[in-house]
């Protein structure tokens, strides 16, 4: 018994909220700007604080995110409300400073040929890009975060090479980023990689702030926060009623759905800021607008403390 | 990073799958024998040596399983498997005896109002009852198992009395049950709470051998799993394709997927003697069977470390 304690989890923790962005942009349906505006305050009321808004990418590329301007000069500002929003060049930096985020997130892929496929250039040409881009941001005093996709396993590639994910760190780091997000993108990262990858960071860097962005593509993102939360990581990101998908598992999940994370979070002693009811409210209401039962558990299920009347319908046999 | 080590997980887990008897009891169809004796045969095929073929209990309760012995006689014992049944009283274990199965599974609930409502009496009436079970089960030498409903959260009552699960336990312990089984049936379980629960079972007992039973319900299956391998935990029960379901819960998953958990295992680096891609083609046979998709992420994500072309459809941003 005396060889295992208690983890020491954090006491409070930050999640930032990707729905918007990361989820949307995989829905083959264009959310209006006002349905989007009603979520987003959905979830300030539910006490949501980070948004990763939008994607100042082309909207040719995501036409689901072309309405990034305009949703973000409709959010009320004076909640206390941060708004970050990805930028992959110097040209996204200057719309995300033109249209008043909090901060920027740069973003490359920890392998060749995501990079290839997502960005359509190699990585050391995507750190000249984000050098330029970082530039700008420095600027303008725009916080920047560094992004890296595919960081715990690529569908095309499979492992990632540590280093390459270093390096990418070590570049984000000396162009002023303020933290590493480290996204799951396809759902591969397991508690084992992402305590060695963690550990290669700090060893590395010391403790440089890190975000967890976990995909539940096979089951496992509450494993893999739970490792996370046990290494110290207080900055996760998530999406409401876990939309998202994966592009590469038809009918598997995406993104690990933020009621689902706070719920655990909120059972493990850590604090949020977030209230369950009105967030598991504000899945229900997105759940309502794409039409379509979302993969989040907590949604429907509810805490894990809510009471039945013992009336209800049980199984035969537990 | 001096404080945190790679974990110790066990080198070798037991995966007991529950999916034939708490799968499908849930289910609002029969399915017929011979349907059920395939998917045993497909189980027997990937590795599975350990399944819950049944349970003793009546008919007119659990229909589903009205051919428990129908089934048992046709599974063939020569490939070394081991078929366990849960049986609820004396009359209960002595069909089990005459069918001739490998071990039976006594059960009682943790709260009081969960025994009155699956078993209908008073937990002391149940253990009791178990009594004169196990009685029967030692007269034939036939090895127990202790299982424990609701052990980790009541949905009428909320949280467990520590006590009133260690008194279960130890009448257990004391009537020569081989083993303990913690039932998650509704999904309440926390790795918090896995975990207080585990250190009190051993600072009560000694190293007790404990088998998981772990539902999805909120999305925490794996990470109470991760968190019971830190703790030891070398045996779990689990349930093909993840059927199951919360009768509390609708919509909301059940048992957790065996295909998720034993992923999850071998990327843990820990054996389960359990070949994955077969066990992922029998979860489909399963789906086939029940004409529903089932709620397991691994029979459609595939191996986290599966490869995809690289002209395959992927997000415009990672």
């Amino acid at each position: 018994m005396s060889s295992i304690q208690a983890c020491n989890y954090p006491a409070l923790i930050r999640f930032t909220e990707v729905g918007l962005r990361d989820g949307l942009q995989m829905e083959s349906v264009f959310v209006p700007t006002e349905t989007k505006l009603e979520l987003v305050k959905a979830l300030i009321r539910a006490g949501v604080r980070y948004l990763e808004i939008s994607s100042f990418v082309s909207p040719r590329a995501v036409p689901q995110l072309r309405d990034a301007e305009a949703l973000i000069s409709a959010i009320p500002r004076d909640s206390g409300v941060h708004l970050a929003a990805l930028a992959p060049n110097r040209r996204g930096v200057q719309r995300a400073v033109d249209a008043r985020v909090d901060s920027v997130v740069l973003f490359v892929s920890a392998s060749e040929s995501h990079n290839g496929k997502n960005l359509n250039c190699e990585i050391a040409r995507s750190l000249d890009n984000i050098g330029e881009a970082a530039q700008a941001a420095r600027e303008a005093s725009m916080p920047m975060q560094g992004a890296i996709a595919v960081a715990f396993g690529c569908p095309f590639e499979g492992e990632i090479d540590p280093d390459a994910l270093l390096r990418i760190a070590e570049r984000y780091l000396e162009i002023g980023c303020e933290g590493i997000t480290l996204g799951d993108t396809t759902g591969m990262a397991t508690p084992l990689i992402v305590q060695q990858t963690l550990m290669r960071l700090r060893q590395a860097f010391g403790p440089v702030p890190v975000t967890a962005h976990f995909h539940n593509t096979r089951g496992m993102a509450l494993a893999n926060m739970l490792e996370a939360l046990r290494m110290g990581v207080t900055s996760f990101e998530s999406s409401l009623g876990g939309i998202g998908g994966c592009p590469f598992a038809p009918g598997a999940t995406g993104n690990v759905s933020t009621e689902d994370a706070v719920h655990m979070a909120h059972h493990l002693g850590i604090e949020t800021g977030i209230d369950l009811d009105l967030l598991i409210q504000a899945a229900l209401q997105l759940e309502a607008v794409l039409g379509r039962p979302l993969p989040g558990q907590v949604m429907r299920a509810g805490d894990r403390l809510r009471r039945y009347a013992i009336e209800a319908q049980v199984a035969a046999v537990g």
